[in-house]
């Protein structure tokens, strides 16, 4: 039996909350002096059917078991979307249902892939609370990661993620754990620092709010056409770059360095092999965009380490296109859809410790071979790893890939041509944004048949959580238990 | 202490052996009146250098254990691929170093890629040769796959092959077991068989001996320019798809089937897979095959069968450009390249094994989530697999996916487009042939730089040699193990 009537009530509480995020965003309408109507009313429709299913419901005796978890992340993320779509839909900005529920997922989900052609045409209000978007699944992203995931027990890295609660009962936590409220506030702290250090390098206050909401959310909507090409400002970008790597960390480190506890940020194998990516990729991919792009070293230097982090944190915002540099950098471009940036950060994609992981175990594994009887364990921050998550994230790794494959499957019958296919169902699974072929770094989703972008929707929900907690409701498993 | 006088006498005897194979081409040579002294001199140059291996090293107190093994397996192919390219460098039909190496290892991995531009200006003691490296690359399968993989416990898949001796010992068993004797009786046998019946169905006797040393060693190599396309015989390509899925299946089963166990067939988990995962494929490809080519039914029915087959099982023979049906058909074949036959077959590729297990595996996976007390097994053709294995496989999966993607990295920064990149990179790792780009059905790998043929043909051996037998070379495990 599933406890739906818990489920019910904490829907409803999530659609209030919903509505009433929505109300600075119809604010900014007012202020900007447009038709403040349609985010009002979508605002007004969230906040009464979230009354309206939260009083319809007594948990009084269903407490929230791990099925109950799995159930309120596909529905939490299929909520939003329905609820948050219909300021698009009201505002006739967006003409196709199948484009709002793209666009509003790509927020959602911290992707920031877009199907508008004309950003900077869209009123002020509707822009507003398409950052939204972004900074809500990164909030989202922040409670699954704490409260969530480590009582679904999934995707084996929610061990790694430093002072998570751990599965101790088989009920989420009552209240939310000290550990959510810190992460809140360094999330909701570095948003307005970001946004002070945007507006003081010369964006608007809007504009400012704007990109700081998609780069905490590591989700990459720009409210410019040319994202962060159109302000042409090394402060800027270098202050977007330093944001980006930020959100890509696990934030529970960001607390550590907060309260200067330094070692525990050094010591963790996860940040390490992260910090040492980016750094690697930043030079490997100076050399041809310095050598190739007549840029000064100092503007090469900032491209490359602009584009490289944009993409390792899934963030997506672009100062250059990454694909005229030969088909090299290109595919290297295209592999770093792949890494995603740190667990207990708001980036999406593989994630840097299942990587750490599955590396360092397969060189070990050659150790095996060779002295069959000896014990080698595995060491990640100090601690032995279990055979149990070594085995979890192996199967992730492989069901990320084949999830892939079978992505570009569809996509590729519906027509498309393999370097597009390739990048778009890369970049949506690792919630990114850019990619390459025909969406590139300066492109766009707009194109794709409505059948391809609710495909591409549903690729990017896979992806931002985790793969199991979705695929799983498709098994007999998860239905059958009692 | 790696035992190397050991080591030094078997490669002795395995040039000898690779001297006189070279006896039968250069007899062709001589019955066409050709110049058979190119083929004549590389064979006595093996005989000659194999006997001073094999009398300069006495064994009587050196055992091969696990390191020998892995040394050997690597010489081996290092040596035969050395010695294998002389007739092509003496005969003056190849110019470069880089294309001897390249075609020499195409042959003996039974890739079947090939660098030759008019294959049948070629004289024809040296198309004998050619397409006997496949023949002698399908042998040594059979000894590395009965003898030597269970010995080096690797890649996980050594328990599956029926009756195989397993890792009793730590030395390799003196005398060729049973298994490898009847596995060659029965590689030998089909080899004549479907050769006469080539001969039969109109092809010179031989362009039959040729194509049946291709198809048993599910190589690939043809005597003409379009491959069996050049025939235009529907009893031809019947013959052609049947021996290729025999030479694809593991020959431990096909033993089973020539004395009656029909059973033991029909109980095997990774013959089911494979024949269901043809058989899906066959009616998967016929769709678009029969509703674009405006061929008859039994025509597209053939085309479908042939190349899903051909590609599947890893030979790559074609009758026809699959990659004219758009980019879903094109894409779908670039998947099978990463299938590969069964274990235990002279099939390369990852093998449905591997697949059988992981997919099964993925599935109790859920299982397991939602019951995480529960101990769910898996069970492959009766046995419970342990977790051991389990781990072994994925990891291979991964080390293979890795390979490939470091692969495609290397030859798009040498500067080849996405597609051509993908797919030589790929069909080299799956020892198939053919791919998709500039590499497709209908190419050829003339168009390479040396240093992308030397990579290529580095990757053909890694996939050949089901890669860990290669990679543990470069550890400093192996080097450290006393």
């Amino acid at each position: 039996m599933i406890h739906f009537r818990a489920i019910g009530k904490i829907m409803g509480g999530l659609l209030f909350l919903l509505g009433t995020l929505m109300l600075p965003a119809s604010a900014i309408s007012w202020f900007y002096r447009e038709d403040s109507s349609p985010i009002l009313i979508s605002a007004a429709i969230s906040l009464f059917m979230g009354l309206v299913l939260f009083f319809s419901f007594s948990k009084q005796d269903q407490l929230v078991r791990k099925r109950e978890g799995y159930m309120i992340v596909a529905l939490s993320w299929l909520l939003m979307t329905l609820f948050g779509m219909i300021p698009f839909i009201l505002s006739d900005e967006v003409t196709t249902t199948a484009d709002a529920i793209f666009e509003t997922v790509s927020g959602l989900t911290t992707t920031g892939a877009s199907i508008l052609t004309d950003i900077e045409s869209m009123p002020k209000g509707l822009l507003f609370w398409r950052s939204m978007t972004h900074w809500i699944g990164g909030l989202g992203i922040i409670v699954l990661t704490v409260a969530i995931f480590p009582l679904l027990g999934i995707g084996g890295i929610e061990l790694f993620v430093a002072e998570s609660p751990g599965p101790t009962s088989d009920k989420v936590h009552p209240r939310i754990s000290e550990t959510a409220k810190r992460l809140w506030y360094i999330y909701v702290g570095l948003t307005v620092l970001c946004a002070l250090l945007y507006w003081a390098g010369g964006m608007t206050l809007f504009d400012a709010f704007n990109h700081s909401f998609a780069t905490l959310a590591t989700g990459g909507f720009s409210t410019k056409n040319s994202s962060f090409a159109y302000y042409n400002s090394a402060f800027l970008e270098y202050v977007a770059i330093l944001f980006m790597f930020l959100a890509g960390t696990n934030f529970t480190l960001l607390y550590f360095g907060l309260v200067g506890k330094f070692r525990r940020i050094i010591r963790n194998d996860e940040f390490k092999t992260y910090a040492l990516v980016v750094a690697t990729l930043i030079v490997a991919v100076l050399v041809p965009i310095y050598s190739q792009s007549g840029s000064e070293f100092e503007s090469a230097f900032r491209k490359s380490a602009f584009q490289v982090v944009s993409i390792i944190t899934t963030t997506g915002f672009i100062t250059d296109d990454y694909t005229q540099y030969g088909s090299g950098v290109t595919f290297t471009f295209f592999m770093l859809l792949f890494l995603g940036g740190c667990a207990g950060s708001t980036a999406g994609g593989i994630k840097f410790i299942r990587h750490t992981v599955f590396l360092k175990n397969s060189w070990l594994e050659f150790k095996r071979i060779v002295h069959p009887r000896a014990i080698v364990p595995l060491i990640i921050n100090g601690d032995r790893v279990t055979g149990r998550i070594i085995n979890n994230i192996m199967n992730f790794l492989l069901i990320y890939l084949l999830t892939f494959v079978l992505g570009v499957l569809i996509i590729s019958l519906l027509g498309y041509d393999l370097a597009t296919s390739l990048g778009s169902v890369a970049t949506c699974l690792g919630n990114v944004g850019p990619a390459i072929g025909k969406v590139g770094p300066v492109d766009n989703f707009a194109f794709f048949t409505p059948g391809a972008k609710i495909v591409l929707s549903v690729i990017m929900l896979l992806g931002r959580l985790e793969l199991f907690t979705i695929l799983i409701l498709f098994t007999p498993f998860f239905w059958r238990a009692n």
